[in-house]
C-alpha cells in the first residue's frame, strides 16, 4: 500500500463495499514509501473471497503479496498430534517407558488383561470412526475426504473433556466390514466413537459392537444429536409455554440421527411426530421404506399424513431439522402453528437460513456456531465419554443420555431467552456437568468395571 | 523415620547393604518427632524391589507410608496424548477447524484425494500395527499386552524426529487378516510401521502392504534392526580391525530381524554366516524348516555346520544374538576367535550378560538401554520416516536404509572405542542425519510423491 493518508481508508471502505468484514489487522511494517499489512477478512464463501480479493487487487496503489485461505491453513498438516504424557529425557526414563523397564508392564496386562485399562491409553482413548459414508451434510464423500471431521472432534474431545481421541477412518464398504475392524481395534482402544456412517449401517454397527464389546460404543450422529435436540427442546418450550405432551414436531432427515432424536424426544414425551423426507411424509404403507423409514412408518404419523414437507409443516410447532440445505420457505414456517419453533440444523448449510425467519419464528436453533442456539453435538460427546471414562463404565446407558441431556439444559437456568436456549459451546460449566451426570447415571445402572 | 541423629546413615547403608543404588531422596518433611522423605531405588527385578522394601521396613524407627514401582506409575493412564496443534479458543476458532468450515477441506479431499497428505495428520502420522504376537523377547502376549510397547514407540518417534505416531494393536491371527485391516485404515496415516509381529507372517505382511499401498511401510524389526546392526558391525570392525569380507558371523534367532540382518550384512560385504535357533544350526536339508528358516538353509552356512550354538560360534568373529535370555556361555564367547564382537541383542535380557564376558569379548553391545553400546532401533526409525515424510516418499527402499545405516556410523566419528561404537540413543544427532540421508536416497531413488 503506498505509504499516503487516506489509503487504509480507501483499503476498508472497498471491502466493507464488497459485504466482508475485517476481523482483524497487524504486522505493519512502515517503509519509506510503502506500508505492507496483514488483514484478516471473513467472508461467506469461495466466490465471495475472491471477489473481495478482486476489489483489493483493483485499488490504485495496493498490491495484494500474498493471500492465504485461513481455514485451509489451520488444517494443514493436520489438526492432532501424539505427545508423550511425561517427558523423556534421560536413559533412566527410556528404561522404563521403552525397553527393558516396559516388558514387566507387557507381562501384567498379558496375566491379566482389564489392566490395560489403568495400565495404557485405553485408559482415556476413544476411537472416533468412520468410514466416510455420510460426513456432515456432504454425503458420501469417503475415508479420506472424512478425516478432517474427525480430526476436529478430537480436538474437541481433548479441548472440552481432556479425552484423548484419535480419528479411524477406515476404507470399508459394508456393516460387517466396519463391525470386524472395530472389533479387532478393541486393544487400542478405551472406548469408540461412530460417526458420519450412513443409515441404516450406522444402526447395525452400533447395535452389534454395543453387544460385543465391553467399552463404550456411542453412535454420535444418533445420540450426540438426540441428546442436544432434547434439551434444547426442553428449554424451548418453556420460552413458548407449550407442553411437550401437545407440541407437533416435523422430524426432517429420517437417518440415524432422525430415528434417535424422534426416539429421546418421544421417551420424554412427545406424542405427535412426522418424519419427512425428500419425497415428503413418511407413512405407513410407503413403498420402498428403509429399515430406518421403516421405523417412523411404524411409531410416528398416527393420523397418517401425505404429501410433501409443505403439508407436513402445516400447523407443526416445532421443526427439527436433520437433512440438507433449503428444505423449507419462509412460507412454510408462516404455516406452523403460532409461535413455531425451528431447529434448522443441517450441516454446514441449515434447512432455512436463519435471517429469513427471524421475525417469523419464536425459537430458532441451527447446527452452525456462527448463529445463536448451535444444536452442537460437542455439548454432549466430550462429557459423556469423560463420565464413562471416569466410572469405568462398560457402556454408554439411555440413562445416561437422559442425564446429559438434563444438565445442559439446566446449564442455562435464569438466562433463558430466544436467543440462549442452549448453552454456548464453549461454556465450560457443560462439559463437567454432562461428565458428573453420565458418571452418576454410570454407576446408578452399574455398568462399571 | 523418627528424627534423630544416625538414622539416615542406618536407613541408606541397609539399601546399599541390600544390592540396591538410591537414585534421589526428596520431599523431606520434618515433624518434630519424625520426618517423611522419599527415596527413589533401583533394584534389578520385582524379588529384589521387595527385598529391599522389606529391610527397609524392618530397620527399627523406620516405618514405609506407602511406596510405588516407577515403572509402573510412569504407565498409569497410558503414556501418550493427543492434542491440538493449534489453540481452540473461541466461536471463530470452531467454525474453521469444525463445523461449518471444516467442509469445505473435505470437499477438497473428497475432490483430490492427495490433498490428504497435506491437509489431514497423514502428513506426519504413523501407524505402529502389531498383532503382539512376538514382543521383545517375551513371544506372543497378544495385541492387549504389546501396547506398552506401542505406546512407547509412538513417543520415540514424536521426540527424536517430530514424527506423530500413533499404536494400533490388533486382535489378529493370520497375514491375511493383517494386510487387509491395515489397507483399510490407510486414509488414516501416512505411514506403516510394522512392529512385534512374529515371522513369517511379519514377511508376507510387509510384501504384501509395500506392493499394494502408495505410503511407507517399514517393518521395523527387521530394517531397523538390521540398519542399527550394521552401523555397529562396520565401527566395530575398525576397533578389532578385521574385514567384513572375511569375519565369520553367527546369528543366533532366525526369525524376522535374523533374515533382515543377515541380509544386509551381506549386502555389505560379509560372507560367511549360520543362523541358529534353539535346536542349533539351519542347514540345507535340516527338517521342520519354516520360510525364513528355509531362506537361512539356502543362503547361508555353506559349509553345512550341524550341531547346537556352542559348535557354530567356534571359532566365529561375531555374535548377533536376536533370540532370548542366556542362550550362549561364557565358554561359548571363549571359543570364538581372537577378539570377539558379541552383539547380545535379546530384550529384555541378553543372550549372555556383558559382566560376564567383559574381559574376554573385544566390543560388546546388548539391545539394551542400561549398557554401553545399546544396538537400538530408535536409532533408525524415527529419522526414517522424518526423512520419508520430508521427501514425500511412497515407499521406504534398500537405497534408504543403508544411508540411514552410513549416516549412523558416521555421527560417532573420533569418538570411536570398544565402548562406543554406536551412538546414544539421546545423540540428538543422530536423528537429523538419518533423516537427511534417509530424505535425499528417496529423492535419489525418485519414489516421490
Amino acid at each position: 500500500m503506498t505509504n499516503e493518508p487516506g489509503m487504509l481508508g480507501r483499503l476498508t471502505t472497498a471491502i466493507g463495499e464488497a459485504g466482508a468484514n475485517i476481523l482483524g489487522m497487524g504486522g505493519f511494517e512502515v517503509h519509506s514509501e510503502t506500508v505492507v499489512d496483514d488483514i484478516i477478512v471473513n467472508c461467506s464463501s469461495v466466490a465471495h473471497q475472491e471477489a473481495v480479493r478482486s476489489v483489493v487487487e483493483h485499488i490504485d496503489g495496493i498490491e495484494v503479496l500474498a493471500w492465504e485461505d485461513r481455514t485451509f491453513a489451520m488444517h494443514e498438516g493436520g489438526k492432532i498430534e501424539s505427545v508423550a504424557k511425561s517427558p523423556l529425557v534421560d536413559a533412566d526414563d527410556l528404561s522404563m517407558a521403552y525397553t527393558p523397564g516396559v516388558a514387566r508392564v507387557c507381562m501384567e496386562i498379558a496375566k491379566n488383561e482389564a489392566r490395560s485399562h489403568d495400565l495404557t491409553i485405553r485408559k482415556n482413548t476413544v476411537a472416533i470412526v468412520s468410514d466416510g459414508t455420510a460426513v456432515l451434510g456432504l454425503g458420501d464423500i469417503g475415508p479420506y475426504g472424512a478425516m478432517p471431521v474427525m480430526e476436529g472432534k478430537a480436538l474437541l474431545f481433548k479441548h472440552f473433556a481432556d479425552v484423548d481421541a484419535f480419528p479411524i477412518c477406515i476404507k470399508a464398504s459394508t456393516a460387517d466390514e466396519i463391525v470386524d475392524l472395530v472389533m479387532r481395534l478393541e486393544p487400542t482402544f478405551g472406548g469408540i466413537n461412530l460417526e458420519d456412517i450412513k443409515a441404516p449401517e450406522a444402526f447395525e454397527v452400533e447395535a452389534r459392537l454395543v453387544e460385543a464389546l465391553d467399552i463404550p460404543v456411542f453412535h454420535d450422529d444418533q445420540h450426540g444429536t438426540a441428546i442436544v435436540t432434547l434439551a434444547a427442546l426442553q428449554n424451548a418450550l418453556k420460552i413458548v409455554d407449550k407442553a411437550i405432551g401437545e407440541v407437533r414436531v416435523v422430524v426432517a432427515g429420517v437417518g440415524a440421527a432422525g430415528v434417535a432424536v424422534t426416539k429421546i424426544l418421544m421417551n420424554a414425551g412427545v406424542q405427535h411426530v412426522i418424519g419427512v423426507d425428500r419425497q415428503g411424509c413418511v407413512y405407513d404403507g410407503r413403498e420402498g421404506l428403509n429399515s430406518s423409514k421403516q421405523w417412523f412408518a411404524g411409531n410416528t404419523n398416527r393420523s397418517g399424513v401425505r404429501g410433501p414437507v409443505s403439508e407436513a409443516i402445516k400447523g407443526a410447532d416445532v421443526f427439527v431439522g436433520l437433512s440438507g440445505p433449503d428444505l423449507i420457505t419462509v412460507d412454510d414456517v408462516k404455516s406452523m402453528a403460532p409461535n413455531p419453533i425451528v431447529f434448522a440444523m443441517a450441516n454446514p448449510d441449515p434447512e432455512i437460513r436463519p435471517e429469513l425467519i427471524k421475525d417469523i419464528a419464536a425459537v430458532i436453533a441451527t447446527g452452525r456456531s456462527d448463529f445463536p442456539n448451535q444444536i452442537n453435538n460437542v455439548l454432549a460427546f466430550p462429557g459423556i465419554f469423560r463420565g464413562a471414562f471416569d466410572a469405568g463404565a462398560k457402556k454408554i446407558t439411555e440413562n445416561m443420555k437422559v442425564a446429559a441431556a438434563n444438565a445442559i439444559a439446566a446449564v442455562v437456568g435464569d438466562d433463558l431467552s430466544p436467543e440462549f436456549i442452549i448453552p454456548s459451546v464453549f461454556d465450560d460449566r457443560v462439559a463437567p456437568a454432562v461428565a458428573e451426570a453420565s458418571r452418576l447415571a454410570a454407576i446408578a445402572d452399574g455398568v462399571c468395571r
